[in-house]
């Protein structure tokens, strides 16, 4: 099997980590898979949703977009339609899941983070670029927070990342780029968390069902390339 | 463990399919899973959206929605509100990729199918019943195509079906009702074909992450769920 | 004249109303005119609108659907649209002034009644099938906030119903199915209470105008069915 | 009894029909019922809405709308809301319909009129001043296509008028203001044809229900105020 | 040079300020200028937005809109379309940025003016006659607030008017109308106090760009024009 | 005076120009203006709005958006709250016209030129830096077409670039950053071209009105620094 790529199966693109990518926001971290790029911040607000109101806990809350022409060819702007579409919706959702299961919300006091990914280039794999990165902005984030004298206990339970794998050629591979996802037969999403569980598995066949056994070969791939990926964000977060 | 709902843990609740429900339809399904009960109709309308012009191939698109009482307390209604939510879309979009599955939609023709599915009455499991139920709509609907002569061919390749699982209580169980759900660590929407391959695999984890040995152990138990749930559905089919 | 549906001029269709239809509404009624078949629930929430608050009295208002394909050919559905037609806010408007025409507002207390009319399959009379349905739901909905002990006094005054009549073929028809709407001349909405009073009259002449004459046969006709109507409802109410 | 307004209980307001009120439109009048201003304009363009393509026969649409303080208080407007509100579509709806009445639209050609009617003061009555207004703009609007050769036959079949009246004090009484309709128990739109035939007739009982004889003494009434609104469209219309 | 309409190059068109136009608001002034007629409101309410609350200032918002037939072709209701275009947007902002300029905001206590500007009759310059009307209906509001014991100072600190220059063959001209602002060169929009300093110059090349020469001819043809403004204002508000 | 900035009064932020700056748009520049920071791409698409259709011209349209977290405090996102506010399509329509200025769309064929700008780091001035680096994008864009062979003449006229300009304590100082744009008394935005006209001259008084010599010393001090940002583009178009 040849992936369009050049890659190995087991190979990750090159990953970037740059964080204080903006000057404004808590937190603010460009992430690069490849040549998907993700522009992540985390942004603190007094305050938590009606629902949560009074009980001394703290949200998370994720928002997804895409600038029109990340794409190869444009994509109609969301403010100028007025709505979200779909897929954008299911991304933020995921996203915003994903990142409060990096958090003990009961410590966080009565406070919001907004966690905003911006695409500004993609080529594939921009929900998992997003949570990765974004994951390092939430990190710092909490650090202006407690410089802020705003938290008195640290509410990051774990890191958490996240890879696509799929079925090219009837082979697992790793991290798929556009050319690679658009004619992969299975694409499967794995969000974990650095002490080896899941948070979120979500596959889908575009053509031909996938089996049990290639469901494996997926996830240890996924397993493989989330270790490194855990690897990057410490390495980012030591690199102050 | 005991499970709220008195189930052993590998027991579905009492599926029904009651075909010609409504009289308008090409194809017209109420599904029962236990409490939760979904009207899933099938539309045939001539033409295809533009991407797919002069291809000489079909398309199938799916919506979903909820009775605003159909759940314990009342949801606003999404047309009053002016837009539908991200779990709506979350779940039409999974419903309509789930029933392409089923089909060879080049042997169509340019005719595009419309899946409603609209839960009247809400106790967990709703999208799962809605993909179980509207695979039937969906074969009534294309004998009535073929008895209309707009059907050449037979574009049904196999079977589809869907059934959640969880872990509850540190145990795997089947078909969760909504205090199941509510109350379950995990959460696993599990689609599969009657020849054995995953259409779709979506598992989050609610609080603790789960184990790849978890997630096997819910794969068993979806995949004896979905042998009765195929089972049912021929039976349905067979017993007009 | 022979009618299409074969009934006689003044014969109604057989007319069904199955109360505690669904499980979770304070009271939920499937009505039944003919072919036209509507889920009727009612919800009760605490606290009334902004222009009512602070004074001790209570509110009903109405939401009125209908599932895509309740009909012939599918329409769109309104959530995905974005907005209610006028068709739409048209009917509920008229159900919600009907319904209030049952109550003494002032013995409700500050709580708000949902009424939501949703109809699974249409088959003209869809309006008026919502407002006898919704009557009885209300009463069941009295009775659920009276147990709860939210209730101090009986808030209903009458009982509310509607029916259609119209001009077919130069004649008066009684509670006209949809063959029999898109012929006719004119339409006639008439809600009435069992004291025998108006709440509504609409009629429209579709083509010819209608005379006075015209007119007051359609009201007597209505009275007619008004009053198997009202037996309807108290035999369903009893009927527990 | 003594109505706010001091007349007669079969007394209409002054009522004023200005032709030509704005140079654009081919038709535009500002119709008066006392205190209440409408602008009416008709608007043609070539071709019509989908659904009539290719039949060779025209189509009339109306519009409705009230700017933000023609009213007591300020109401929000409704392009900055977002939509138009239940209240405006009924109105529109209404306006369409009675006007289409007033045409044999197979003559028209395939041009669609767009009636707008646009309260700059309110006062009561509004609906019925527009359809009465709009009747004249709609004649000259006809004329002018005509003038410009673009109507072959002239499709008015004849006058439409439209006028309020209610129960006040438990009497009948015609053409209602603002003060007397919220004051009024029963509140009935009654459209006309001159030549003696009913278009529309809407009755609701705001607080008591109104009986059959109450009916019958408001058709009369509005029977009366008819005549007197044709005579001013004519007088209006013969005076150029 | 022969301006379409006739006049000189400094001449304006005939201007006229009818001031108590209709009769609920606060203030209310039919502006025209020539054939270009806006009803500017001035509607007050108690309280601010939610960023003012608590300073003991008030506030100024306007609105503008134009019937669909104030222009030569019928241009889609806002309402209808379910959203305000751009240029309604701008003109807006416009208006309420200059009407701001002639209040003291801090005396006028925590009340809200709603400026509403809309266009019964379009022939050009409808923004800088909005502003010139609304200035003399905002002056009326004021005095009504007074008279109401609801003002204990007086927030007027200037007049504010508008008119458009621009360069048609070459030469600047003054308060173009619709004919003569289709074929300038260049149009701008002057907004000044009559103490003599520019609250808003917006100007726009359509073509050619314009020099600063051009500019400085414009802006003294534009002052010449707010000259005779602020007398008719000023004999407007002299004339009750 | 001392600007907050520490500049001197005619003195510009540091300007970067990089182009090519994502991949898949046909022309990409990151612009800065200080910590401004905006993404300019321009995308080519076949076919023409329908009011240009069959002319044999093209067009260009421009869109403009900040990431929610661009700002020092989180702005909400337009494309969740369902539309675009004012601001934003000001200035889109802004970068627009000016962009349009630049180009003879006689020679561009019918081609839509789609500008999108942006804003990734807001500080103050982030219209006149779209419209400065979109300007080198849409070079970059007709560059890339006619490589495509898609363009038979330059289309391309001039260049354009704009600079904001305000009075600062009394003083006209250049290219106002966040903070003293906050704190200017008059901010004015003045689009030119190389060849020296103005294309848009848009002055606004934040407080105190600003008289015709200010003005003056604006226009002044903005074409000193427009022959800076034109040396400034010429210089990154030759550095290929």
């Amino acid at each position: 099997m040849n992936r369009p790529s050049g890659r190995a199966a087991d190979q990750m693109r090159p990953i970037r980590l740059t964080r204080h990518y903006t000057k404004h926001a808590e937190g603010s971290v460009l992430v690069e898979f490849g040549d998907t790029k993700v522009i992540c911040t985390v942004s603190v607000e007094a305050g938590v949703p009606r629902f949560l109101k009074g009980q001394g806990q703290g949200w998370l809350t994720a928002e997804y977009g895409m600038l029109p022409r990340a794409t190869g060819s444009r994509t109609h702007r969301e403010a100028a339609r007025g709505k979200q579409g779909g897929r954008t919706l299911e991304i933020q959702r995921l996203i915003g899941r994903s990142l409060r299961a990096a958090l003990d919300l009961s410590k966080l006091g009565e406070n919001t983070l907004y966690v905003d990914c911006d695409v500004i280039q993609a080529d594939g794999g921009t929900r998992t670029a997003s949570i990765t990165g974004a994951t390092v902005a939430l990190i710092d984030a909490l650090a202006t927070l407690k410089k802020r004298g705003a938290l008195k206990q640290n509410p990051l339970k774990q890191l958490v990342a996240a890879v696509s794998v799929g079925i090219y050629q009837g082979e697992a591979v790793l991290d798929l780029d556009y050319l690679e996802d658009s004619a992969a037969g299975t694409d499967l999403n794995v969000v974990m968390t650095d002490a080896g569980g899941f948070i979120e598995v979500q596959g889908t066949a575009e053509g031909t069902p996938f089996q049990p056994e290639e469901l494996n070969a997926m996830l240890a791939l996924a397993r493989k390339g989330l270790e490194e990926l855990f690897e990057l964000q410490r390495a980012a977060l030591d690199g102050e």
